[in-house]
């Protein structure tokens, strides 16, 4: 279901073409699928699924997947070498919360979820769907991240049509 | 000096100028500086430093800036949940080594560098350049990372010439 394209026409900068392009893939095309963890998961057991899962952030959510923090290796690594028990320490101390999360929607386009990602330096984010009008409460249904504008990357340069 | 380009021909793909185009962007035009401790740090230290300069992995250089091992978040995530005080634990216990490590060279492109991230999975490697025939000491000359490619695929889908 990607986006297909077709010959060109000349008069066009490859630039603008590239661009062009760029901007009709959607995030919910290319979305990796989300690692979550309940609120009362401790730093150690979120560091244990991290590694587990092999991903480098985790969405912390609510009943009903709605999301509550995100936690990179980042903010575990930080609580890690502090001197406390990574047993006893709540994930929730380690998280950034709502509403400091920056999300993406499915209907994104993975340029501007690539320009999120640079402009906030982080390494990813969440993709997520409002529940109510207000947008308050946000339903996890993706990761977006680095890894998947490499992959992304490594498509367009494969020399075949995308 | 950046790889330019003109005006396309029509009756090419453009799946196949994608490929093209990115298979002319050079490593060398895009690597980020890297970040390099000693080998006698401690894993401890080490993370100081990858929190300081916010990187994702740090590179174990000899003398003359050779390198000698990677480290990466990862890496030192596992040390840190450990039972080691990891003030005591030295970083080349915690690295991967020569000649485990993936390297890419200023002269390789982009897309290739890309694929070998992706290919590896890892999230970053060490732009190098052999300073013998036998290619067995390397110096540390770059870091190339999946945030390198995220910038540029921003930068390619800003809809203007690159």
């Amino acid at each position: 279901a990607r986006p297909r394209v077709g010959y060109f026409y000349a008069g066009k900068k490859s630039g603008q073409i590239f661009g062009d392009q760029l901007r009709k893939m959607l995030v919910r095309e290319y979305k990796a699928v989300p690692i979550n963890i309940a609120e009362n998961t401790s730093v150690y057991d979120a560091i244990v699924m991290m590694f587990m899962e092999d991903v480098g952030s985790i969405f912390v959510v609510k009943e009903g997947g709605l999301l509550a923090g995100v936690v990179s290796r980042k903010d575990l690594l930080k609580v890690a070498i502090g001197n406390q028990d990574t047993r006893e320490v709540p994930v929730t101390l380690a998280m950034t919360r709502m509403p400091n999360i920056v999300t993406v929607t499915g209907d994104d386009t993975v340029y501007d979820a690539a320009k999120k990602l640079i402009d906030y330096q982080i390494d990813s984010c969440p993709v997520v769907r409002p529940v109510d009008a207000a947008g308050r409460n946000l339903e996890v249904i993706g990761r977006f991240t680095k890894t998947t504008i490499a992959k992304v990357f490594v498509e367009l340069g494969e020399n075949r049509e995308v």
